[in-house]
């Protein structure tokens, strides 16, 4: 159970890494918004493998299909299902590990939990699940795009190497450019050198996505449960190999004095109100005060080495394990969009939620 | 909205700063349990105020009182409502405050919100909510000590001091003894000494609060939406003032490779099979694996300053305030009990929804 | 668990018949609303026992109170926490019903399902519980009038008594002025005697009772599994007695033709469209048209019979049971106002669920 | 949104008549249950259109695809996903009705409340949509034959003919024997005569469809909102056509008296305990109490004529309207199938909820 996502925006997702298909159900779609192909399509493409030397050298096309839901080019307010094809499964190089668990993967846990596991490419427990998240994600953005919001993530850390500074300092739309997806680019290559060392060890490394949404009105968020940095972490803590999440000051601030880190109110050019610094990070009390949302997530290093590990088979005897695979040597990167997709999910979600606080 | 949490165990909570009194009900408490009021009373104590010179002055009796769901001292499997008195508002405190917002509050975005707002002691926004979270933990924990699951919560660091070592260090029996709730007592008496200082300044500071979950078997948490972690890191971020959730090795492994984080499956002592080391924090693919799960959670410094601060008023026009209130100076001592409350919901939850992945 | 109706507009509720108080809490309340106190009473005095010789002698004042989410007279939409004391307990009167079941009660049921009961009253099965519901429903009611929606429900059917003709064929607000709540006062005075007669035997009988939404606006209901009907059978079922719902032409209708039964769009006065007739009842594909919406409940004789009744005990052996209680004759008189209540729910939570279907 | 269906046990369904395929996700199937494929593609089968002069002339080969949350045969306890496609239709039939709004059919209502409707067919409003219902409904079938827990379904009404007698007294194996899934074959003769009568005259006819679950344990339900008579009656008005629900002596059963229709306690062969009389249909508070679960289903004629109606057009004004497309003139035999669906996925839902009631 659980594999839906939201209240009112709902995505249902299903799939397994070498099964037919991977795709899901989005539920909640607001009706009569334009639905742009080539932008959903692109937003899969920033997430799909072989897309550079520091990713899995798995090839899928990654073609995304939407076969409900939508009629003369809008949406209709009725369930959308989409799906994309698994075409590059090498099931076969699974076969050696029908028997064993691979350490720090989900192998083990699956098969306590359900008493029977998919051992091809981690079945259920796969990165390829997030295909939906970003299909999903796009169609949020597509919504969002209407309401002047905007969501945009990039790697601020990979391993040692930290991007200087905040977001502010740094023009977001040049991450794009670069397959690590960091806006500066003399530190986007020393990343990419890391990387690139990892792979050839047969290594992994981990690291950081920052993420910013931009235009949020004031009052989404709905307290006490559901407060928006609850629903952000909880979205992000979902994605694969994430181990943590913060926003405003996160752990860093908790050293600071509330003197320091309090946002004085003042008023802005418009007569409105406005905060003189955003330490909160956009949020106070569990819901947006218009300022910009920005957070961070880590991201472990991935479990897979092309090299030999010790482990255990099912019958708990010792045994070694050597994965001919072809994985990513570090998720970074690839999972830019992933959560700029699950932000998206939560901020149209709480937006549509937000309408239901007053009658008229 | 969204003021229930839990999918089979959940709570929901009511209840303001400076109403008649604060509560919630409890649906899906598994039937025949035990209620040792003694024991919920003294989660309660844990959290109430004035329990030290660390916390806020105001005195609150908070006796809970259990009025429904119950019968000859064991549960009936129906709905638990439970309410605390509020006894010791001081709201003439708060009438200056009617018209201002307070810095880093959530005065403002209640009011953007809502169009209404409850400006006696933040309303519904004060931590006093999170007196129905202990209660409702307090009998989660009744049920999980049935099942061998325990919860504990410590402070482990206070602005700049930080106590070394993990959870595996430290005799967490300790954190009881002093105020600060740190289970060394040299460290503690640092911190102790720190929030003094900033109380005698009237300024506050932040922290970070760890928390172990011990004895919970494999199998718990409900991919790909419901994992575990996310759950967790969901439940955190929904605490007052708490800014960022990690588990495992969470923001810091980020820098690590994967042959050092890997944690290797081994065979147990008792023919079952075991991880040599814990770095994934007792959760892997979303799901726990009969290891210790472990986590930290980051507080800010409380926005409320003993001093006069900048701000507007609801015309958007300057103003200042200066609090008169009573307030805690770090909100992490009494905090404790709260993330070990949020914890044993979620973990009850995830072992009630496990119940139902097969049919015998 | 279970005890939690509604999607957006939520009642939680808690209580048995025996037990201090009973009450709820209703989340996702619109903010802004003012609060009629006295119709909330008056609400909940129309559903209370002792209000005429038709029903139980229990004597309750049935006081509400109101403890949160409400500041200043107005919705703060923050939860709105209310409870009842119980007052009138004769917890003895059930003593001998400790270790016998009562035919037809849920007894049995419980005990199967939980283990334990509370035999005092029918614990938590007792109609009692379904103030929280009236108290629930005045509030909704008090939200729809601001949006000139109207639910009225009355008495159609006792025993073989039925009134003739439609709820447009009476004055409906004459249910009101006779204890049995049937708009027709000669049908009502045969109804009444029926009731007494059936009370003078120590049997019960059953009823049916008609409502009405006047005022909805079309495109509330969420096809396809929220569709308006399915959430209104739904909130009719969960009341105490009720075995059957039906919506416009209801079970009659199927011996018609679609030539008889469709209903036909015509303009209407002013430029918009209308219905030539309404045998939808007001529903079409799950979602109002802007029609009256109509239905009927159909409720069993009442279980307690006030005269020995052959049963078993605990450990399944035969045994007699002669309730001492106090009960209804027949439920329906007191059951108008619940069926109003429930009826108020799904509407208002159907009209706050409908704003998020379109992002603007 | 509202497209998902139960709690632990969840179908979230998609699809139009008129797109390229209708389908759906299944999530909280129980690990480890054998996918019996072919008794899947029977239960479709019995839904499918033109499976007999009595039904709609669309042609459909209704093969199901399940895509994922199966390996070897085994559920997974991971998502299924299922498609049927759409093969057969006639878009170009509807494109007439563009302009047009059908009598007591949905496109109004779609209209009124999304701004945008696909009127081929009726789009999402089509009794199409009842495939994943079926497709669901088999699953649950599939594990509740591993709990011996049956659901079956017959025609008991169609216009003014009725079966005699009730569940007991028919053999309702026969009902699969003839197209109209009557138990009784001369009654099912005249039912025929009647539809086929109907067709003849381009008009159409309602009927009833009675339904019994056996084999289910006490238990099951759960007060006071999800009792399992409400959760029945819910499902069953989210089917198209449906108009009412009565389980139990239901709607006739409010002329008797108590004395009548109280189930007594007895004790049963096995040193158990049963009752004498079943008036109850199987559930009591909300539970069930072991003994069968019977209710019927009311439906109203087709609103499709094969004759001209008048109606009004876009812009309000006077139209004329004349379908050519495939239509049923009784939905009750196609919705035999889909009544039993509905009843399965009610009955594991709630099994499986049960499951959480106590903690070992």
């Amino acid at each position: 159970m659980r594999n839906t996502f939201g209240h009112i925006f709902r995505l249902t997702s299903f799939g397994e890494s070498h099964g037919e298909c991977v795709g899901g159900i989005i539920d909640g779609m607001p009706a009569g918004i334009e639905v742009d192909m080539d932008f959903i399509q692109n937003e899969l493409n920033r997430r799909k493998p072989g897309q550079s030397h520091l990713t899995t050298s798995r090839q899928e096309a990654d073609r995304v299909n939407l076969v409900s839901g939508i009629f003369e080019g809008r949406t209709t307010g009725q369930p959308i299902a989409f799906f994309v094809e698994n075409t590059n499964q090498h099931s076969a190089d699974y076969d050696r590990l029908r028997n064993v668990f691979r350490p720090s993967h989900a192998d083990f846990t699956y098969w306590q939990k359900y008493g029977i596991r998919d051992h091809r490419g981690g079945g259920r427990s796969s990165a390829r699940e997030t295909i939906s998240r970003v299909v999903a994600g796009a169609l949020a953005k597509l919504a969002l795009r209407h309401l002047g919001i905007s969501v945009q993530a990039y790697t601020q850390q990979v391993g040692d190497i930290r991007l200087p500074g905040t977001y502010e300092d740094h023009d977001l739309t040049a991450a794009e450019t670069n397959p690590v997806r960091c806006p500066d680019k003399e530190v986007a290559e020393r990343m990419a050198r890391l990387i690139s060392d990892m792979k050839a060890e047969g290594d992994t490394i981990g690291g950081v996505i920052a993420c910013v949404v931009r235009g949020c009105p004031a009052g989404l968020g709905e307290p006490v449960f559901g407060k928006l940095q609850a629903e952000l972490a909880h979205a992000m803590l979902t994605i694969n190999a994430a181990k943590g999440f913060e926003y405003g000051e996160g752990f860093a601030g908790v050293s600071q004095r509330g003197s320091q880190q309090n946002d004085l109110f003042i008023p802005d050019e418009d007569g409105g109100i406005t905060t003189q610094t955003n330490h909160s990070g956009g949020i106070q009390g569990g819901i947006s005060n218009g300022q910009d949302i920005y957070f961070r997530v880590a991201f472990k290093p991935v479990a897979t080495l092309l090299r030999e590990q010790r482990t255990v088979n099912l019958e708990g005897e010792p045994a070694t394990i050597k994965p001919r695979g072809r994985h990513d040597p570090c998720v970074v990167p690839r999972a830019v969009p992933i959560v700029e997709a699950m932000a998206a999910l939560v901020v149209l979600d709480n937006y549509l939620m937000n309408k239901t606080v007053k009658i008229d």
